[in-house]
């Protein structure tokens, strides 16, 4: 038991940087001829390893598909937690959160049009990366209206529930990669519409 | 010229009735064969006219497909006119009018999966049947507003056409075709959520 600790104490690390060569490898190779198209077959000759050295630290295409998406849906969560972290108050928290996660989205989504494809796919097929970047949103979305609740800015009778809810399915065309393709050219002006709107709906 | 108007007079029925076969014949093929495949020489051979006798009553398989997405999306506004047409307040209205138009462009878009790919190819492209849809539903948005303003249901110090639009913005992902795909599970559920968001938004 120890041995094998020690082992994996002392393969860890190396495991761990051979994992990210993998995943940094796979984003670029994806990036250049998506991801639907490529193998795993494709993926190791490329990046010069095997396939079934690549399938020790992976399960299947997949698997690498959601490391890279979820690199991608933290990089947007690390800017809109930037973007909110000095407003003054509930209501220019929800402006900034809305305005961040329209562009960043935009920006890491479209920027390179490959890795876009993954995160349509993950969102299509709701990988657990996917899922679990809604969830934070969700989070975040009733954290901001709680708080907003507490300083007095906005309404408490709706149930904080359905008011978070609501307010993500007006969110949700915006940084569902699969949706925001077609609403690229209305985004930013609709989330400085749409944030207005929502404020009114929780005016007190 | 009275001989021309003649002419067109007899002729106008009967080229009146022709386009309608041509419409009705084409609509059960895109159906069965989708629209973005099937050439206008494959809707000639099958419905049994001349290529060269189609193109005397349409200019393009786009200005079939117009014809046929037109018919379809008017099909829904009857629906949603229907629907709100005894409602009793305009909160109502506002209500009835989202869950009509998100229940009738799922069944009317989805029941037939072909018919909803010339739809979505409309939306896409913003064909003029596509984008005149559109500026009825902003008009309804806004007849309604305008409706609630005056009995004292609405509030009255947005401006209507920021109200509208922005209402107009959270009902698009559930009625416009390429986005209603990704909305349909949570469609009916959304629908209710969100006119209460929106009646929120708007109280006085």
């Amino acid at each position: 038991m120890i041995k094998n600790m020690n082992t994996h104490q002392t393969r860890g690390p190396l495991d761990h940087s051979i994992r990210d060569q993998v995943v940094e490898a796979a984003t670029e190779h994806f990036g250049h001829f998506g991801y639907e198209k490529t193998t795993v077959s494709d993926l190791a000759k490329a990046i010069g390893f095997s396939k079934a050295y690549i399938y020790k630290f992976f399960d299947s295409k997949q698997a690498i598909g959601e490391v890279i998406c979820k690199n991608r849906l933290g990089m947007v969560m690390d800017i809109v937690n930037a973007a909110i972290a000095d407003a003054p108050t509930a209501s220019e928290k929800l402006r900034r959160l809305f305005k961040s996660i329209t562009e960043a989205s935009g920006d890491l989504f479209f920027h390179d049009r490959k890795i876009y494809d993954i995160a349509a796919v993950a969102s299509r097929d709701q990988w657990p990366s996917a899922t679990a970047y809604e969830q934070r949103l969700h989070q975040l979305i009733q954290q901001i209206i709680l708080e907003g609740r507490q300083t007095g800015e906005f309404e408490r009778k709706t149930p904080l529930d359905e008011a978070a809810h609501a307010i993500f399915l007006v969110m949700k065309p915006y940084i569902s990669p699969v949706q925001l393709q077609y609403n690229l050219e209305t985004a930013s002006s609709a989330a400085v519409l749409l944030s207005a709107l929502i404020l009114r709906s929780m005016a007190p």
